[in-house]
């Protein structure tokens, strides 16, 4: 017998099942501790996404009991639509099966693994099957199933059946014993669930630890996240073997109907354009098209004008919640800067980037390096930080160019900073089924980069600003001191009256300060004053403008001949004498305490040199709309000579 | 219809080449570049495995060639055993299908994915099927067969099938057609082939690149390693769920012949031991066995004492191979420091852990991280670092403790060093199927920190010696010039005659050194020269031990009265008087030439903190079979006296 025939006797067909029973690791099962938290991260997942398809505002309770020193029962309960009996085993029971693969919309849950995967390391370690307890309304009765899954073949065994009482309506209830080390911490299962919360803030969990200790983490919203829509696929966003694939098992009998039919975007005259420009013949068969023709149409569609796929596919979190869910972990933060970025969707799986930059909390030191919080369509991740995109985008930038300390200008910086990123897509690239990682899409990196770049500006500026601000107050105290002695012991010697020299001291200055003052009142809102001095030795025209929160209403503006648009408040041609100051004010509504901490303040008209407090007017910050004016101030004229001496 | 009703329409079972479809990124194709690197990997890592077992050395051929702008064919040809006709649809067509999954021994490839993905992404992005041209022997046609893969199904189509002539005897050749950029650099096809012919100098392996530049990495050793064997499990390294499986399948009919049938190490008497100490009855029927019944099994393999499984099952690569792939790519590196761990095989699957420290060559700088060479199952790792056990073991070692330059005690170090850690297991656990980085096992962690710890100390005796050699020298040079001046100075003044000196700069050196030279001779072999001279103001009575190199032959040791155990050579009493100086020579033969590079020695009987260019000979390094002479000199009680003060 040759060789080749003994190793042939030697292949074999390999179960899914069978392959990640070996590989459990892969699916997020290294270690007890782990393994215990991802079975909770499958659970909560799984229930906040069926709670959603549903349109429930999610309440959702997690219980885990020590049965002996290393064996535990995790309960994992929703009120959710529940799942009809007939589904239950492949649900629960059978590795990639579920609703969500073959969508394309956002969601947590995509590959039909997680779930199955608990059950299948509940029984390999502790030997028990899976209770399921499940209902799906009113009228329906309750059934509790005990499941196991032959994982030879992948399939699902029932091991018991009965209908039962159940206080609920409807909702699924999931009893699993394994193997597991339960642990605080920063990766933990109370860290999960508690990052969790901050982004959904429409859910409502219970966590009951094994000492017994019950936390609620409270719902704060009562409305549901806007419900991401299934589309179809895009032309521009997929591969050649997808499109043969697609081709061969349409029911679509011409190609314009093919792409009409099976394809999101394409009307009838768009169909029509690919075919021309492809040169396929527009009533061929799609059964029957050449690896050629498909290659044709590909470069078609990228050739035909279509318009973007629609992006209600996604649910982004949103500047104000990822703000609001920073300030409760990061309270004395002194800047939150945050972004949500177009979405991206030619090419590829349509996604969507947010970031935010925190600076200045107590918790974080200026020796550390700073704290990366990743999410993927809502959910924290918390392991395998290095592996991720969001990690190497954030390594690859020069932080030094934001005033963060970094060696060699690449790695992860370090600063009292933390950095936020949140990839939401159809389907997130993740480097593994354990769904730790981002794997490391270019498209994926560089919307990440440019995310981060912009809150890392924001936080630039903030650091500059108070930089300029504390040497300036320094000048400005030792001047204040000085000065006056030796005005008043000049006027002495020459025995005259004491000059003025509240001029000379601004001459001294050569400084237009901007200093923002703001306070809180409930039921009222937030108080805003800016004090704008002009501690130049010239008359100065100014525009000043402010930043308001996007979520707040803008109330009283004082002096109120300004204008506002796109949500920048400003005060044009202010005239300010040399040493005078002027206050401006307004209030913002609708606000919680923490969301207005400082005031992004700019001046028009002046030398960028001359301003502290406040950043330069630049004009491509300028909405098109409304294009700046280009008034040259004589005295500014002057004033720039003077600093360029 | 219910909620749960609409849901149940959309559940789906997912076939596993439609799930690596959507997420091909998991298997390594994230992007153009890395799909044409992650297919050649796949190609040669199956022709290196397949040349193995049948007792080929291997030939392998690649070639890339460059069809359009972003479109390649890639040729991988071997010399191996070649697949059987029936068995290439299977083989090459289906994902999750091979022969390795369920054996229990060290190969580089697993799972039964990596070549039929390269076939499925070469149709995915060209539309293009895969050919297969194989051959078992010279008694047998070649065939060439035309393979697609239908997704959906994950069943192979054979598109085409004829009977070819080739010149081969016995081999097998793959041509797929596919979408990538071929790059240059550390992580490129060229990297990868060049790395894996250090660790494999059995292989011949060729490259063509698109550009027609043809690299031959030549075959260094004629030997192949030696064939890893096939093992059962080992009771001790399984789970409770795997062994409630095995029960259900085994054709014995009574524990005590599963026992012994089914595993490994278990005898009859070991068998009886298990059932004794668990309570489950001998004749009892695997098959009926109950969840608690198998617990109790679990148990008793704890208490039974039985011998560890074979490490017959796993290949390192050897110091010596380890040693001479690192000098041809670190040249002119000042150390290299290596440790091959035993197996760990108690619990889990046997593994075993390499590391290497490399420490001073000039294309390593003391600013930049030290680079990080990550190998599992001879195979080499390219991508994924950061999220690899090897990294963060090495991150959380405590580096400045070494004398490598390290922030906050942990992160990657910098200096001018390299880390290399290889993991041979039967299963190593990557943490996904693109096999980049290994998951964070603990024991795999720990073996990785206690080999790469192993050789930090290697380096910071290294650093540490040559300091203090630095510093004793410029401290020798400024007292030779100023000591005899003053002794002349004095004669001179008092007319007296030049006192003898050389005990005066003894005295004030106050160490004993010791100074290794090397010198290689062609077709002879290093002769080296240990110098000890005694700088201290008392006679020293010592013991001179060096390391033999492993792999060297020792010849000619001068003066011959030593003794050699466990590769270390030792003089005994030797007495050197203050001042005075003796040399000891021997030969290496048998290594070539950068192999040895420094002389690892140690003194012993004598204050650690007199010893310069060696070390103190350590008790606890010292072979059971010959314990350390505990004999005081005088002598050297009193200058340890002298030191205390």
């Amino acid at each position: 017998m040759s060789i080749a025939n003994e190793l042939a006797e030697k292949q074999r067909e390999i179960s899914v099942s069978e392959f990640f029973e070996r590989n459990k690791h892969i699916l997020g099962f290294d270690n007890t501790t782990r393994a215990l938290i991802t079975s909770i991260k499958e659970g909560v997942d799984n229930a906040l996404d069926a709670c959603e398809e549903a349109g429930v505002l999610p309440e959702i309770h997690v219980e885990i009991d020590e049965l002996s020193d290393d064996e535990y029962k995790v309960v994992i309960e929703d009120n959710g639509p529940g799942v009809i009996k007939r589904e239950v085993p492949n649900v629960f029971g059978k590795l990639l099966y579920g609703s969500r693969f073959h969508q394309i919309r956002q969601s947590r849950g995509q590959q039909g693994i997680g779930i199955s995967a608990v059950v299948m390391y509940g029984q390999l370690t502790s030997g028990q099957p899976t209770t399921v307890l499940t209902r799906v309304g009113p009228d329906h009765p309750a059934y509790r199933l005990d499941l196991r899954i032959d994982t030879k073949k992948n399939e699902p065994e029932i091991k018991n059946e009965e209908i039962v009482d159940w206080e609920k309506d409807h909702g699924t209830r999931l009893e699993i014993t394994m193997e597991g080390r339960y642990v605080r911490g920063a990766q933990s299962i109370f860290e999960y669930m508690r990052t969790t919360s901050v982004v959904n803030p429409h859910a409502q969990l219970t966590l009951v630890e094994p000492d017994g200790t019950r936390t609620v983490f409270p719902r704060a919203s009562e409305d549901l996240p806007p419900e991401t829509v299934e589309i179809k696929p895009h032309p521009q966003g997929i591969e050649l073997g997808q499109l043969q694939a697609m081709a061969k098992n349409t029911e679509a009998t011409k190609i314009t109907s093919f792409l009409q039919k099976d394809f999101c975007r394409v009307g009838l005259s768009t169909a029509r354009k690919i075919c021309e420009a492809s040169g396929v013949r527009e009533d061929r068969k799609p059964k029957y098209l050449k690896t050629d023709d498909c290659k044709d149409l590909m470069k078609a569609f990228d050739e035909v004008r279509m318009v973007s796929p629609p992006t209600d596919c996604l649910s982004p979190i949103g500047e104000a919640l990822i703000r609001r869910g920073l300030r409760t972990e990061f309270k004395d933060a002194d800047l939150i800067a945050t972004t949500t970025r177009d979405p991206e969707v030619n090419g590829g799986p349509p996604f969507q980037v947010e970031a935010a930059v925190v600076y200045g909390a107590d918790k974080i030191t200026e020796e550390e390096q700073v704290e990366i919080l990743r999410y993927a369509n809502r959910v924290p991740l918390l392991y395998q930080r290095g592996g991720c995109v969001a990690t190497t985008a954030i390594e690859k930038i020069d932080w030094r160019r934001y005033d963060l300390d970094q060696r060699g200008g690449q790695g992860i910086p370090r600063g009292s900073a933390a950095i936020l990123v949140h990839v939401a897509s159809t389907n997130v690239p993740f480097t593994s089924e354990s769904k730790d990682a981002i794997a490391n899409i270019p498209k994926i990196e560089d919307e990440i980069e440019l995310a981060v770049r912009e809150c890392a500006r924001k936080m630039r500026s903030h650091i500059r600003k108070g930089k300029k601000m504390r040497k300036l107050r320094k000048k400005e105290n030792i001047i204040r001191q000085i000065i006056p002695q030796i005005a008043e012991k000049s006027a002495q010697i020459l025995d005259r009256d004491v000059p003025d020299y509240e001029r000379s001291i601004a001459n001294i200055m050569n400084a237009v300060m901007v200093t923002p003052e703001i306070t809180y009142e409930q039921g009222v809102g937030h108080d805003v004053k800016v004090r704008v001095t002009n501690y130049t030795s010239h008359g100065k025209k100014v525009r000043l403008i402010v930043e308001i929160p996007p979520d707040g209403t803008l109330e009283d503006p004082n002096p109120d001949k300004i204008g506002l648009e796109d949500n920048k408040l400003s005060w044009e041609e202010i005239k300010i004498d040399s040493g005078e100051a002027r206050t401006f004010e307004y209030r913002i509504r609708g606000l919680p305490p923490d969301d207005v901490s400082n005031v992004d303040a700019y001046l028009d008209g002046i030398d960028a040199a001359l301003i502290a407090g406040a950043e330069e007017w630049e004009e491509d910050t300028v909405p098109e709309t409304a294009p700046a004016p280009q008034q040259i101030d004589p005295d500014e004229e002057e004033i720039t000579k003077e600093v360029e001496v």
